[in-house]
């Protein structure tokens, strides 16, 4: 792991993992193979790339029953805990539908309305979380989707881990079926005779998803293309190294290209923190995972002040900020680019992961610099209504007619005009 | 133009106009150039493409004075209330942040953050119009965005119409480039020498700047992908033949891949719309360009009853739709899927494309299924917030360690313990 005196010109942007050109290739051939063969390819990928011999791609509510049961029941509390949680939290980001009066009755509107269908996909393996499926399928339900579908790889044994089909029916998933990869997108993007055609694809994958995510892109609506995991630690002297080594380890333990790194004004817990990060990498279960990201991605950036600080943070405009400081939601008013911040020291991250209500499907790779987590909007599009009586069409068409004039679009003045009679 | 006897069956839906893999060939390559060479390769394709000459790319602040002078006055004044009802309508788009107190302090938050910088791209040509300046730029400095950028092709003699000039001036927006095409979109994304690097580019264009825009999606947030425009029109027998007719030419005229489209529960209109549409294309000064498009994409859809249409509508998802029918109001509550709603006969679409104040940035090619106009929201960020008291985390923690160990991340439900001193 780095230690860097950061300044101005320090340039600590994540860029897009872009997946090299031959990737896109294999990635188009996918998408066209599912397009013209339908099911048959979905099979076919499954059994080469998941090693599962598939009768059948959509789970049954036997599996779905089965499943349940099998879990321990303390866990599907905290899950459904969690769920309500997550409910609650995106069920506030519902809108009103918008109503602006003009003269007389005249008025504009602006409509918000469900997508039909949605597509949410779910890694598979080792990433096959539970949590996941809640943070997916709830703001999609919240939102007011019909059908809800999640595309998910089985493993060899053909089966979906208990945990997400169990989440998945306390979300409320109307269907699920057993594919993954770019031929899971394509299903999705333009339908097989299994999987029906979506209007909206969420949900994070490896890079073959988020190619085949940019490709099916206009189509279909994505959510923005996800990255490795990161956080970034915003802390000065008053924070806990050994809580901030933590959190950057729940981070490293994702994957070895996740990205830890804190942000200090404190050469002393910088020094404090390297320590503790050594020491609780010795007894990690997944050190192999953690170490590799940590020594390629982990970094700490020393600051002169908390002012050059927060700028290095709304540089990086990390997808987790975590802010261990003196008067730490007054520092977060200074945050510009963030997917999601976390205040003080019983904020730690996986809450957020997990249990607050928040959502964990943030932007990476520096995108929080234009885009956001999955949210209710998502899942909804907004329709614009124009009325106007007569009376306001008469004291305005001469002013259209004039406009579309200046645009040399006689038609569109013509047709304003045409209701003088 | 064809009549259709419609059926549940008739597919009406507009796909996405791909463009070929050779057109995606040769955008990734000049993408790749600008990336390269930056100003140098804008300078040339401009001079290829647009054939301009030009010394410096970025417009003057004499040439903005000198447009905004030799604009008619009377136009000035048009385009000055024209803003300002696009700028009434998109403040009422502005969110408040989101406060969900929790036990004790504990709150989870949404705040709503504008991007830093973006770009807006207005075509060239006979399509430089003023009134895209007005519905791209307005959203973004609503939304707070510092930095706004124009890009537009310049004409033969390198200048930019005086009338999106004096728009921008009117609308504020900072710089304004002269270069259009896949070069100037790949100029926002990764910036050049003279054009900065933007977080988010939107505005309709040609094929080739969509497909730009496919490309450097990730790198830089982008607006749905612009198709020709469309119009979809509602109507029953209480509707005026004239009225619709020139409603469809309006939306005829503006390109020969432009769509217009009358749905609706009367034959005898439908006879009399087609003599109308004849009558009027023979004195329109656009005939060539109107006549191509009602030839190829015009349609009449005949339905049995009022509900039928209603889901022929649905079913097209159209980037404008008008309601000419009794009770148009009632019926537009029935609308699952249109970018815009005009309802009643004094609300022709063109009073919506340049001065009632909601945007005429719109999803066209039926992906009004899951996309939206451009709006305030998109040239925002949403950034989730979560404080946890002691008390909080000491009630939920193992819980969270909990869910944490189902998903094998030992390392976050450590995260979590270790707050327990």
């Amino acid at each position: 792991m780095k230690r860097v005196k950061w300044e101005a010109t320090t340039s600590i942007r994540r860029t897009v993992e872009e997946g090299t050109e031959q990737d896109a290739q294999s990635v188009r051939m996918i998408i066209a193979d599912v397009r013209k063969r339908g099911d048959d390819a979905l099979f076919d990928y499954t059994k080469k790339w998941d090693g599962a011999d598939l009768e059948s791609l959509r789970v049954t509510p036997d599996e779905m029953a089965d499943a349940v049961k099998s879990l321990d029941p303390v866990l599907l509390k905290d899950l459904q805990e969690a769920a309500d949680n997550i409910r609650a939290f995106h069920t506030l980001q519902l809108r009103e539908d918008i109503h602006m009066p003009l003269q007389g009755d005249s008025y504009l509107g602006y409509r918000f309305l469900p997508m039909d269908a949605a597509g949410l996909y779910v890694p598979g393996g080792t990433a096959a979380y539970p949590s996941s499926v809640l943070m997916n399928a709830i703001p999609a339900k919240v939102a007011g989707v019909k059908k809800l579908v999640i595309t998910t790889p089985p493993s060899r044994n053909g089966k979906i881990p208990a945990g997400v089909l169990a989440a998945a029916s306390i979300a409320g998933v109307d269907e699920i079926y057993k594919v993954g990869g770019a031929q899971a997108i394509a299903a999705l993007a333009y339908g097989t005779e299994s999987v029906p055609q979506v209007d909206k694809i969420t949900g994070p994958g490896n890079r073959f998803v988020a190619l085949a995510k940019r490709e099916v892109f206009g189509q279909v609506s994505i959510d923005s293309i996800a990255g490795p995991s990161e956080v970034a630690i915003l802390a000065d002297e008053s924070a806990y190294a050994d809580e901030i080594a933590a959190d950057m380890l729940a981070q490293a333990e994702h994957d070895v290209l996740a990205c830890a790194i804190l942000i200090t004004t404190s050469e002393e817990l910088a020094a404090k923190v390297e320590d503790e990060i050594e020491r609780q990498l010795k007894v990690l279960p997944r050190e192999q995972i953690a170490r590799a990201a940590i020594e390629q991605f982990g970094a700490i950036y020393l600051t002169e002040s908390m002012e050059e600080a927060v700028e290095a943070v709304n540089q990086l405009a990390p997808e987790h900020l975590e802010i261990l400081t003196e008067n730490a939601e007054a520092v977060s008013a200074n945050i510009r680019h963030a997917g999601a911040i976390f205040i003080g020291r019983y904020s730690s991250e996986p809450i957020g992961d997990y249990f607050a209500g928040t959502n964990h499907v943030l932007p990476t790779n520096s995108t929080a610099r234009f885009s956001s987590g999955l949210s209710v909007e998502d899942f909804q599009k907004k329709t614009s209504v124009v009325y106007y009586t007569k009376e306001l069409w008469q004291e305005n068409y001469p002013k259209v007619a004039r406009l579309a004039r200046m645009e040399q679009l006689e038609g569109h003045a013509r047709a304003v005009e045409i209701r003088n009679k």
